[in-house]
């Protein structure tokens, strides 16, 4: 018999508690702002949207927080997730790296968003909130909380950037199947919306702006995020510890590089907070590497600022990588990675020289994603392509035997449409210019 | 720890072997005949379209044939298929029954035709054919050679319905990103398809005609088939021997009811037959029930009688129940389940009294589909749904604990068109007429 190809768990090696990154930084992550009097956030400037137990999540020191029974309940209909050995990759590739991916694509709602969507609607739920509102941009997040509200009885409402609504109809049916209500956003419902035209293309500023608006002026409502926030970014680490557990199993106890796309930062962090645990405890040494599109490149481009996390200026500050709340990438396919921020952990994790971070042009992506397709069967999400591209440059690199993990975070199997312009020739590469990066830039407030 | 609800198997309990229903079975299925000579047919008249080892595997009467390595191999990748318990939908319908259901979406094609297209790839290459034509209808077939004509090597060239290619460009780009080339059929490549306009909506009986002329003219090239024979329907009891494993680690060894959707019949006699052959030994005393749609009841209103696989009438002449070979299905969403014929295994089973058969609705089906998805997270193929809906049936009519076991043979996230449909209010039921039936009847060989 060959050796295996696919890892699992047995149920008592169940990951059970999520992982803190604050508890082993070096130095504390700076605080986030209230946008008003910039002085350090409270419980009680979050309480009108988020559950007490999200808040106190979002500020905890504690190193593990114990995943909920009837969070992993849910968990257990499709985590852990596989991590598979890319072996025939690796032979196309001619390479002596051992290539593995984590494959977050099994998830109801095909991709990683569901990990925080479950434990958020839960957490809601049980404090009394019957409604939750949220924006989508590319739509996986949209389709995790719709998922997770139809398991936990409550009412979803999504505000699809109208872009997206117009262009991706099978995204909008597949929240529509999980029981969520979609809007086209900027929408007539809110404040925020009518602000604009009813036919404008909308953003995923204004779409924050109306999901927070409504969520604010309706008593049972709560508002969800699906990336950038500590207590995301903390329900992701199940990604992380299922990997290093699985790698064990595979037999590798030492893995040098870690790799992963990032956009808001949650799937990146998911995977790479708990390699990098160990990274700070000295067990085992791999770089640990975020990349990140060329038309949106926030870690490698940006600035280490206080911004704001959406357009209007309505959040806290936060102190992050930024390019500027304004900011407004060119339309690449990646969607999920067209965020100007990312969450404030990877940011100081980067400040702190814990994690590099690049660049890639998106053709050499859908060309890595088109190869891997063609030898592992598996159709990446055009953020998760990132990664693959990446691992791919690093495998062919190597002229020893290396280990490499990828995160993968998402099936493309809606956003074939992308892979077909590709395959086309009509995909461009996109560079942001410095001009364009200086203009957003002026926009982030001097503190 | 509550209880598990995914069931996978150990490394250690692999299956190594497909099953051959025929060494089992009471009386002899009667043999294929040549449509000229009305004489069994031969291996050498099979020979201009397939590899010898799958000639030998189509007539075999061996209980068990064994799984070729390189054919392991690729399992792996994705095998076992998850069995999963659906206790959350067990609540929502407030049965007694338990509901098991064994889904094939895991697949890289996203459905069980993988099964089948990985060993008659490995079989064609490793006897020299080059090139592999065929049909599909909704694709996943198509699909499925694809993928595994690029893991071996091997050129794939698909015939696509004219509907299908021109409503679902999805299916077609996920074809091509598996490197697989798509034509439009009726095509201009072929005498068969010159014989019809270019813009002709086409038929599964002219894409057939069309991938087995290309293949009879070139040297190097060979035709395959995405169900009905019997070395398909051998392929896909490694699904059935799965389930079976799977079962006896979540503590059934007894099964009530086990159901799935059935086209040609591959999918639902591949879970089937390892239990029937449990039926047959007296070891378990399951219900085998095979469901299709009012719209194409192929077992439960077609006739027992010798016909063509083929709208042509080029193929062997096979015993089986049909509606006809020049019958045209009104168009319903399941494309899968749109055939006139059913494999002669399970024809010959349930005219043995072995299976049964029954009709369903669509629109019943998507209901059934849609209270699957907000409770499972798993969006069915619309094939799929018929075996959901069914079980639906009976597990709300279970006044005791009943054990049922359901094939979900793919996903439907290609198929959100239909589930718009559905949603929106506009998906039709619809009923063959008899004055339609006798028509179709009337054109079946009198022998």
């Amino acid at each position: 018999m060959s050796d295996p190809v696919m890892f699992t768990l047995d149920p008592s090696e169940e990951v059970t508690h999520w992982y803190n990154i604050v508890a082993d930084l070096p130095t504390p992550p700076p605080p986030p702002l209230h946008p008003g009097t910039h002085q350090p956030v409270g419980p009680d400037d979050l309480a009108p949207l988020f559950p007490m137990e999200l808040i106190a999540q979002e500020v905890t020191g504690e190193r593990y927080v114990e995943i909920p029974e009837p969070v992993l309940e849910v968990y257990r209909q499709y985590r852990p997730s596989p991590l598979y050995r890319a072996r025939r990759w690796e032979q196309r590739l001619g390479t002596r790296a051992r290539i593995y991916y984590k494959y977050e694509g099994v998830s109801p709602a095909g991709s990683h968003k569901t990990n925080t969507a479950i434990p958020q609607v839960y957490y809601n739920v049980v404090n009394g909130t019957t409604r939750l509102t949220t924006e989508t941009g590319a739509g996986q997040w949209g389709t995790a909380l719709s998922y997770a509200c139809s398991l936990f009885g409550a009412e979803c409402e999504v505000w699809q950037v109208g872009a997206s609504y117009d262009t991706k109809p099978q995204r909008r049916t597949l929240i529509e199947v999980f029981g969520g209500k979609v809007h086209r956003s900027p929408s007539r419902l809110t404040e925020a919306g009518r602000a604009f035209p009813a036919d404008h293309t909308g953003s995923l500023g204004i779409a924050i702006s109306e999901a927070v608006e409504m969520a604010a002026k309706d008593e049972g409502a709560k508002y969800a995020l699906g990336s950038v926030l500590n207590h995301v970014v903390l329900h992701q680490t199940v990604i992380g510890e299922e990997a290093l557990r699985q790698l064990a199993k595979a037999g590798e106890t030492k893995v040098d590089l870690v790799v992963g796309c990032a956009g808001g930062g949650s799937n990146f962090a998911g995977l790479a907070f708990p390699f990098l645990r160990e990274k700070l405890a000295g067990t085992q040494d791999p770089r640990i590497l975020a990349v990140e599109p060329t038309s949106c490149p926030t870690l490698t481009r940006g600035e280490y600022r206080y911004d704001f996390g959406d357009t209007a200026g309505l959040t806290p500050l936060m102190k992050m990588y930024t390019l500027g709340h304004d900011f407004v990438p060119s339309p690449i396919h990646a969607g999920g990675l067209r965020y100007h921020g990312m969450a404030p952990l990877v940011s100081h994790a980067v400040h702190e020289g814990l994690v590099e971070a690049t660049a890639l042009h998106q053709r050499e992506c859908f060309e890595a994603a088109v190869e891997f397709a063609r030898t592992q069967g598996v159709v990446a999400a055009p953020e998760s392509s990132h990664a693959l591209a990446q691992a791919r440059r690093e495998a062919l690199a190597a002229t020893d035997e290396q280990v490499i993990v990828i995160g993968l975070s998402g099936h493309g199997l809606l956003e074939l449409g992308a892979y077909e312009s590709f395959l086309a020739g009509r995909l461009e590469d996109d560079v942001l210019s410095d001009a364009d990066l200086d203009a957003a830039l002026a926009g982030v407030p001097t503190i």
